[in-house]
């Protein structure tokens, strides 16, 4: 099992603009070669972030995104949950049609029960726990190995 | 969040097997058309499940796979386990090269509890208390609503 990509992004994103929340604004380019993820899928995770208000957004030329205080505050399991909000664990609705076994399925509620459970694991961590403040120049020549794509 | 497809289609084809454990042998295909899933993918999760010792196939004209003792009492739990053995609950380690935030990340370690907690949920749980037993015909009659592509 293992979050979703756009989740674990978001994540990424989020830990490198907590990593120096007094930071200058970073543009979406900077993080992208932070987390080494193409431009496009961090710029959606942004936007999401965003929208979910955990993130500023300036715009213009001198513009970019800042870390807030609910981002700083966020928690791994509160993200995860507003991220996840229509998933199921499993495939039980499919494109191409609701499994044959749904009716007499236990497997979703067990399913469902073990999602908490690792949501609940994660409720207590804070985002901002798990960067690594920054020692020095910007994120994209300290933390990027590699270009994004 | 969400487990992987394999580990999907394999515990639904032992919820089928389970069902009514005492039935003829079943086919691949019988079990393609009741979990509504393609043949392939079938095959593959029989083969798996064979080899974790979960079902035994018989060869041959007359052949087919039955759940086996060890198949009625294994556990979601142990099932996921065994077929994510190598998996990182998010992307650490892509095919583009691992995450630039590898080094100082607290993130890994704290999904990897949380995975933990979700196997946790699911350790009591055996496949066979998930299955409802048919009532009566094979079960590509009973549970197919579509077939299997």
């Amino acid at each position: 099992m293992r979050i979703n990509a756009f989740s674990d992004v978001c994540l990424r994103v989020l830990m490198v603009l907590c990593a120096d929340p007094g930071a200058e604004l970073l543009t979406t380019k900077d993080i992208a070669g932070a987390v080494g993820t193409p431009y496009n899928h961090v710029s959606k995770a942004v936007l999401k972030l965003g929208n979910l208000g955990l993130v500023d957004a300036v715009r213009g030329r001198a513009g970019g995104v800042r870390i807030n205080a609910a981002g700083l505050t966020v928690t791994v399991g509160s993200v995860l949950r507003a991220l996840d909000e229509r998933e199921d664990v499993a495939e039980c609705h499919a494109a191409n049609g609701d499994c044959p076994l749904i009716g007499g399925c236990g497997l979703r509620g067990a399913l469902g029960r073990a999602r908490e459970a690792f949501y609940a694991e994660l409720d207590p961590v804070a985002v901002s726990s798990l960067a690594r403040p920054r020692r020095s120049g910007p994120v994209a020549v300290t933390l990027a190995t590699r270009p994004a794509g």
